[in-house]
């Protein structure tokens, strides 16, 4: 194998999904930025292919990026797979950042979504009383007023293009606006949230975004079938 | 800052960190490895010291690494930093290997020491009943399994020296001998895990552990107390 070089841009890539998923929309717009051909297989989670249990035995989930017949799961590795296989390809540069320190700083801002972020907006969605669902509401938007100040006057979280965090945090910019509708709250306005607001409409008119989203309007079937569960 | 090239060796370097934690370790060890000079500051989680909580405001927990005055937190984010910003140093080369494809499987398997071994080997020692603790520890044992095949005939998870996967299960080198002998039962034995079983071994003797180890007996202790809370 080519240690440290370019992946071969004629191997055959192909990316195991689910058209609702937003770790494989993740996946998606890290292969759109590098511009690398994949062939997307969706995949029924209800009732998993033998392809998928054999290529993530341990994990059994999508996305799975299959490049040579070999098997890459979970998101971030994936993303981070692509960012260092075709290092410098899709003119934009590289999704992380080159400088150690910065690169760190991204990966914590991905925890943070995941860790910090994404379990008060999901109880908001999904809270049963509206006392519990303001709660929920008033601590999630405690941590975006935490994104905001990391935006700041900056386009996107990576400065000029759509870096790491900005893929972690994207489907917020889609997700966000369906929660509200089906709530009939609002969580991230241009009032207390102005930066990540206009981030949310530049994210999804981006180069990597604004050509690959799920069916909005499915998805906001779909949300309302979990919310009801 | 010195993109991509070597952190300068003078630097003031800062570890918070507690005597008791496992991800702490994972971070002596791997600057052990780079052979990086460090003021290691101890942390009392009870009490939180004012520069741990204004270090790491979004997740106040421990390991913190602070490089000129800045902080990195996160266990697995210190730990790629480290690599990356002194790639050079330390005479054994990368804690990640080169090639992309092999830096995303050890990744992976980080990944799953976390989400899938941890899990039941937690519940194993914390079980209330006899039955369960034996259900999580056949739980338990399935998973091992999987590394010991990953393991195989090799010295270390990434060959002939300590990598990341090695960093990353380290502590369980130390802690299933005492959760051994606080449970009474056995869960790593050479018949059933005879390679994972000299890799404990091994991986203690080794030259990022062997001199980098919490105190044993205070640690067992320790985990008496957690067991009966």
């Amino acid at each position: 194998m080519d240690h440290g070089g370019e992946y071969a841009p004629d191997e055959k890539v192909e990316l195991l999904g689910t058209w609702s998923s937003p770790y494989v929309f993740k996946v998606i717009w890290a292969l759109t930025m590098k511009g690398v051909e994949y062939e997307y297989v969706e995949e029924d989670l209800r009732n998993k292919s033998g392809a998928l249990l054999s290529l993530n035995p341990l994990h059994k989930k999508v996305p799975v990026l299959v490049y040579r017949g070999k098997p890459v799961a979970e998101s971030d590795v994936i993303v981070e797979f692509i960012d260092e296989a075709w290092k410098d390809r899709g003119g934009g540069g590289r999704i992380l950042p080159e400088d150690p320190y910065e690169r760190a700083m991204a990966r914590s801002w991905v925890i943070f979504a995941r860790d910090v972020l994404s379990p008060p907006i999901w109880k908001w969605f999904t809270a049963p009383g509206e006392e519990e669902q303001e709660g929920a509401r008033e601590a999630a938007v405690a941590q975006l007023l935490v994104l905001e100040e990391e935006l700041g006057r900056k386009e996107f979280f990576a400065g000029d293009c759509v870096g790491l965090v900005d893929l972690s945090l994207g489907a917020l910019a889609y997700v966000i606006p369906i929660y509200e509708e089906i709530t009939g709250t609002r969580i991230v306005t241009e009032e207390r949230l102005p930066c990540l607001s206009a981030w949310m409409g530049r994210f999804l008119s981006s180069p990597p975004a604004k050509d690959h989203l799920p069916p909005l309007e499915k998805l906001k079937l779909s949300f309302l079938g979990e919310r009801t569960l």
